[in-house]
C-alpha cells in the first residue's frame, strides 16, 4: 500500500470545514468526568454536542442524532442498558457510532460491558493502547487503572483483529496514533505529553471522532481527520501552556482557530 | 409603558452587591455538563451552591436553602421524581425556585418533564428560544438537540403565553435575552457570541438567576439584573479570549469583579 | 510536643517526589461537582486516578488501587451502597482511604452517611471546620450547606475526639489548616483566599491526600504532606490569577512544577 491509499491532511482539513458548516448534532453517553470537555471541544469545532443517556429517551434522541459516542468511563446498571439501547438503534438507523471502551481490562465489569457493546459493530472503537489489547481478547500489559500500560504500537496487531472481528475502523491513542481496519494502518503524529495529564482528553477526542464520521461516508477517513486535527490542536495547545492544567482551554482555542496552515505544521499521517 | 418601569443597570448593581454581602445559599438541581460551572459562577457572584439532588435529602435541603434551581439537562426517573419533590417544597415554603427546560422538545421525556415542572408554578422559567417555545406549546422551529434552532425574539410571543399560564417570570437568553411578564417585556444586550460556543453558560446563568430571585422580592427585577449582570460580565470575558475556551475561566473572574462601571459599560436594558 | 514531632516541609517533598515516580493509582468515589478537577489534581501530582463507583465493580478495583477516596458531595441510595463496600474492601485489604464527609451536618442523610463511612474507620478524614464539627456530634456551627460556618481552629477539638474514636488522622482546612490525631496537632499555612471561591478545590486535596497514604506508611505525614504541597501550589496558583476562575488550571499547573524551593516559599508546618 503507497501514502495514496491514506487520507491527506488536506483531506483532513475539508472534513473538518464541513464539521464546522454543518454542525452534526451528536449524542453523547459518556463518563461524568469527561462530559464538559467533550461538550466544549465538540463546540469548538463547530458540532453541536447533547448528553442524554436515560433509558426514556436515548432512542428518541438517536433519531435526531447524526452520529453517537458510547464511552464505558462511569458504568452502572441503567447506563449501560441505555448504551446497549442506543447502539442497537444507531446499528438500525445507519447511523455512525463510537465505542470508547474506557478502562477496558481493568475490572470484569468493564471487560463484559466493553465486548457486549463492541458486539454491536460500533462504527469506530477508539482507546489507548491498554484498551484495545483487552478488548481484542489479546495477551498484552494489564491497564493501570484508566491509563494505558504500554505504548500504542503494542495495540496494531490486536486492533486488526478487532476490526476483522467487529467491523469497526479501531483507534490506537498514545505518543503515536493508529488508525486501523482490516487493511489500511494510518499512523499520526503531533500531540504533546501534556495532553495525558489532563483528563477526558482522550473521551473528548472520541466525541470529535463521532463528529466527523456524522460528516464522511468513510469512517477510516473520518477517525484519520479526527485524530490529525486533535493531534494538529493540542500541539498548537501545548505551546505556551504553563502546564497541563491549561490544556482543556487552549485545545478548545485551538480547534476553534485551527486553519489548513495550522494542520499543515502541527501534525502529519503517515502509512504504518 | 415607559423605560421607568424597568429595573435600571444601577438597580441590578444594588442587588449584586446584596448577593455578595447576604451570600444566599442556593441548591441546584442541574445537569452533570454543567455543574461544575454553575456551582463556580455563583461562588464567583457571591452565593453560595450546593449540588443536592438525592430523593433522600432534597426536602431537608430546600428548608435551608435561600432558593432552588431545577434543571433538565440531563435526565433519569429518580432525579425527575427528585426535582418535583425539591419544586414543590420550595412552592410550600414560599421559596423562589428557577426551572431550566434544557432540549425541552428534543425528546418526549423532556417535553413531558419540562411541563410537569412548569406546572408546579416556578418563579422564573430561563431557557433558549426553543425551549420557551416548545414548553409554551407553540408551533415553532424545533430544536437541534439542546441547541436553540431559531433567535430569542421568536419566543417572546409563546413567552407570554407561558407567563400568563404558569405566572412564571419568563427568561428568553439569544444574542439578545428578554425577560417577559404578563404585563412586561424587557429587553437585556451584551455577551458576546463565544458564550454559546462553552457549554453550560446558560445553564449557569439560571443558577444565577435563582440567587438574584433569593434577593429581591421582585422575579421580574430579579431576572433583569442576572441576565444584565452576566451579559456585563460575559462581554468582559469575551474580551481578550484566546477562544471559547477561555471564556468559563474568565467569565467567572469577570462576575468576581464587576464593579458598578463594569456593569453600566458592557450591558443595557431596555424596553422591548 | 516539639517541632522535631511534625513532618518538614523537606520531608514532604521527598513525599512529592515518590508519588512523581510511583504515580499511585488512587480510585476515586466523588461528588459529579469535583470529579474533573480531582482527576486533574491527581494527574498534575503525578497520580493515576480512576473514576470508579458503581456496586458492580469497586471491590474488583479497590483490588488494584493502591488508596481510596470516598466523596460525599453528590449521594444517592446505590452510591452510599458502593462507598460502604468500597471501603468494607479497602479496610480488609489493609489499603488507606480517605474519607470527605461533604456538607456532614447540612442534611439528616448526609450526617447519617459521613457517620455510617467514618465508622468504618478510614484512614484519614478530611473536612472543612462546620463537617468536622458534625462528624464529631460535637454542638457548633451549623453548615451553611456545603460551605463551613466557622474557622478551621473551632473544629480542632472535636477533631481529637473523632481521631480517638475512629483511629484516623483528621484534616481540617480553613484559612490555616490542621491535622490532628491522637496525640499531635500540626498547623499548615498557605493557600489564599481565592481558593474556596472556586469549587471542588476542597475535594480534590481529599484525591491528593490519598494519593500521599498510598506512598507513605504514616497517615499523619501523608495527610500533612499533602496539605502542605496543596497550600503551596494554591499561594503559587492565586499569585498573578485574574480571579477564580484561573484558580483550577493554574493549581494544576503549580502542582506539575512545584519544586522544593517552591514549596518552601509557600507554605509552613508547624506545632499548633
Amino acid at each position: 500500500m503507497t501514502d495514496a491509499a491514506l487520507p491527506t491532511l488536506d483531506e483532513a482539513g475539508v472534513l473538518r470545514e464541513a464539521v464546522r458548516s454543518q454542525g452534526p448534532l451528536v449524542q453523547n453517553i459518556t463518563n461524568y468526568v469527561a462530559m464538559t470537555l467533550s461538550a466544549n471541544v465538540l463546540l469548538a469545532a463547530g458540532a453541536s454536542p447533547a448528553m442524554v443517556h436515560a433509558e426514556e429517551e436515548v432512542t428518541d434522541f438517536v433519531a435526531i442524532a447524526s452520529a453517537l459516542v458510547v464511552n464505558i468511563g462511569t458504568l452502572s446498571p441503567s447506563w449501560v442498558s441505555a448504551m446497549v439501547m442506543a447502539a442497537e438503534a444507531a446499528g438500525k438507523a445507519g447511523k455512525p457510532w463510537v465505542l470508547d471502551p474506557v478502562g477496558c481490562g481493568a475490572t470484569p465489569y468493564r471487560t463484559e460491558t466493553a465486548r457486549r457493546l463492541a458486539a454491536l459493530k460500533p462504527t469506530i472503537i477508539r482507546g489507548n493502547a491498554s484498551e484495545i489489547i483487552a478488548l481484542a481478547g489479546a495477551s498484552g500489559a494489564a491497564p493501570k487503572g484508566v491509563d494505558s500500560a504500554t505504548s500504542a504500537d503494542a495495540a496494531v496487531g490486536p486492533a486488526r483483529l478487532l476490526s476483522r472481528e467487529t467491523g469497526a475502523v479501531v483507534a490506537i491513542t498514545g505518543e503515536v496514533d493508529f488508525v486501523v481496519d482490516a487493511t489500511r494502518i494510518a499512523a499520526i503524529e503531533g500531540g504533546d505529553e501534556l495532553m495525558p495529564v489532563s483528563t477526558g482528553v482522550g473521551c473528548a477526542l472520541s466525541g470529535l471522532t463521532a463528529a466527523y464520521a456524522a460528516i464522511s461516508p468513510d469512517p477510516f477517513a473520518a477517525a484519520v481527520a479526527a485524530l490529525a486535527v486533535y493531534a494538529a490542536a493540542g500541539s498548537i495547545a501545548a505551546r505556551g501552556a504553563g502546564g497541563p492544567g491549561d490544556i482543556p482551554a487552549r485545545l478548545c482555542n485551538a480547534l476553534y482557530r485551527l486553519d489548513a496552515e495550522g494542520l499543515r505544521s502541527n501534525a502529519t499521517i503517515r502509512l504504518a
